[in-house]
């Protein structure tokens, strides 16, 4: 099961792919950034986001989007802004079908470290710990993607747990 | 020439297409609205966004969209509900080649009755003189895109008149 993580943001996007096997082994496919230059404009950024969350589903074939939920920002204008940001991401992973699940940031923390309180440094040394790295995934972006990716399955393996339980 | 304008919201896309010909005569083409469950989730409701906005496009070849640029509520989560709308038509309309503008809600207002603080009735009242159309075209978000696609043209319009002084 291969899932897509992206964090989005308007001008850095972070992207990763994670693979979770039969025996439960959860590996790090891929991961990187989107980036996007204010002097393009609006129409051009967006696209590129959209050509570039594409371009990772076509070429890596993941069956699912793991997408934070909730922004947590005071200002409008950069809402607007993230808003545009995620559009453009869930639009590309709808067009190619994948499914989407939506993670607020505690949800992320919880799922992660098993408390929604979390600070960054103790999810990232989970996710190191986890997928079994020797450095935390750089730049943040696309480290928060990979956060947000193994959120995902982190429930869904509880969930399947749950399932053989009953 | 041909112009896009578009009132993007989650529930209810406003569009609307206008051509200007040679000689400066402003008709309507077509408006309508693209509408969205929100039982569909949010991946299948920006997916029917962009598909309906790119439809538009397909069938009518407009040349430019205008769009609002600016959100005036308060409420961040609306402002991020809205962005992602945004981001869908926005994306369509760059994937077709389209130029994008964008104007404030004051800017429409100053370009269609020459005065930013007018309000929403000396606007209709100038959207229906300046089309010759017996009625106001309802749905509000369709009439509000065609207020914004007017707000192009009149720009578009009155850039010439100084080229040509020049």
């Amino acid at each position: 099961m291969k899932i897509l993580g992206i964090d989005p943001g308007i001008s850095c996007t972070g992207y990763a792919v994670l693979d979770s096997d039969e025996a439960g082994k959860i590996s790090l496919i891929e991961l990187g950034v989107i980036r996007t230059l204010p002097s393009s404009g609006i129409a051009e950024r967006l696209k590129t986001i959209f050509d570039g969350v594409c371009e990772v589903i076509d070429s890596l074939q993941p069956e699912h989007l793991a997408i934070e939920s909730v922004f947590v920002g005071k200002n409008i204008q950069s809402a607007l802004k993230l808003g545009h940001a995620r559009g453009a991401a869930i639009v590309a992973a709808s067009k190619s079908g994948l499914e989407i699940s939506e993670f607020s940031p505690r949800e992320v923390k919880q799922n992660i470290t098993g408390n929604g309180n979390a600070d960054k440094e103790q999810v990232q040394f989970m996710v190191k710990s986890i997928l079994k790295l020797t450095n935390v995934p750089k730049p943040n972006d696309a480290s928060d993607a990979v956060a947000i990716a193994l959120s995902y399955i982190q429930t869904y393996k509880y969930k399947q747990r749950i399932k053989e339980l009953k």
